[in-house]
């Protein structure tokens, strides 16, 4: 007889970077509850991609929960401000980008931390990347080290030293193209997934914002073709 | 002409704890803005009282957010499980109560912080007690300092050095009776106030939960009348 898989909760946007790690949990044989969120983004598109991605991968469970961070604004993804397109790479590299949604790592690894203790799972997902994302703060390495002491701290596991809760970045050292190969050899069709900031009405990608233009790179430096179609 | 007072965020239930709290941000000279959850909880009234405590005290902003526990499960606060009620002082003392809200604290700081990010704040004000809720694991002082580390690096400020997070917890180690009488030296009124975790449809409280027991004993221990009724 199987022991049972131990269970992990899996952040997925619907995303590449996500997308790749819902298929590296699955195939380090966690059974995998996928968590999405509803946060006031510009698009539903998204929602879209992760359920098919959520539904291709088999997950145990998928949960969107809906958390509306326009209340507070201050990011180009959850406000009127327009997202910056065209950008050269001496811009992206440089400061925070105005992408950045404040405190969005963090809001969303309580929630994962929420459903891991009601699930009694000790493994938390999440597809940051230092590399790529080098400006925002909550994707360093130091960060998520803070945010996982913390949350031994914070729960019934912590308390009765039951159990200790992990969060895993697989990706957190990676280039996209690096990724985008791991995803590949693990069976992933990224012809489900979505990356643009500012998509078409049918989904296509801009082709000319920073994580179009990264993913685009990435599948160039991985040498295979992009599934997606972009405008 | 008088320097602008700094802002803080400042998480307001409408219960006592909090109720202070905010009455101790008031009389430290911030300009407060108070944040509060409907997280499903069993009851609206929590909500009235929040929104009668944020004017009552000229707060410059009440925002309250949505946010769906019930998802999760696993309390008797936001699921069928019934509310302890009568339990002896050897109960109430020992392990976590069944009231836990996984993760409540953890989430409701990260949407604190987001907020403080967006407003330019360094301050977020948490009404947690270590005396009275020994059995929570996210109300004990070593939680909220790495709470506090980990928001420090989450964040722009934390990332630009541009400013620090502190994350306030006056109560933390004073007893019910010592918060009634520090809201009370600085004009706070309870009577807008509510504890209990099972209140009446009329907003009145049981009497009876751990929550109503602390707040009755609270009174007494300050040498003053329950503004409140009870069933």
């Amino acid at each position: 007889m199987d022991t049972p898989k131990p269970k992990a909760v899996v952040l997925l946007s619907g995303g590449l970077d996500s997308t790749t790690v819902l298929a590296i949990a699955n195939n380090r044989r966690f059974e995998t509850y996928a968590l999405t969120f509803r946060y006031g983004q510009r698009h539903e598109f998204e929602l879209d991609c992760a359920r098919k991605v959520a539904k291709a991968q088999g997950v145990t469970d998928h949960v969107i929960v809906d958390i509306d961070l326009r209340t507070f604004g201050g990011s180009a993804l959850t406000s009127d401000i327009e997202v910056p397109k065209g950008r050269s790479d001496e811009e992206m590299g440089s400061g925070i980008p105005i992408t950045y949604v404040p405190a969005r790592n963090t809001i969303f690894l309580s929630f994962a931390l929420a459903w891991a203790e009601v699930l009694g799972a000790q493994d938390i997902f999440l597809g940051v990347n230092a590399i790529d994302y080098s400006g925002y703060p909550d994707c360093r390495p130091e960060y998520i080290a803070a945010y996982e002491r913390m949350a031994n701290l914070a729960t019934r596991a912590g308390v009765e030293g039951s159990s200790r809760i992990t969060i895993h970045t697989p990706l957190i050292q990676m280039t996209k193209g690096e990724i985008i190969k791991a995803g590949l050899s693990q069976g992933v069709d990224y012809g489900l997934t979505n990356t643009c900031y500012d998509p078409a009405d049918d989904g296509r990608g801009c082709g000319k914002c920073d994580a179009c233009v990264l993913r685009i790179r990435g599948f160039l430096h991985a040498g295979v073709p992009d599934p997606i179609e972009y405008v």
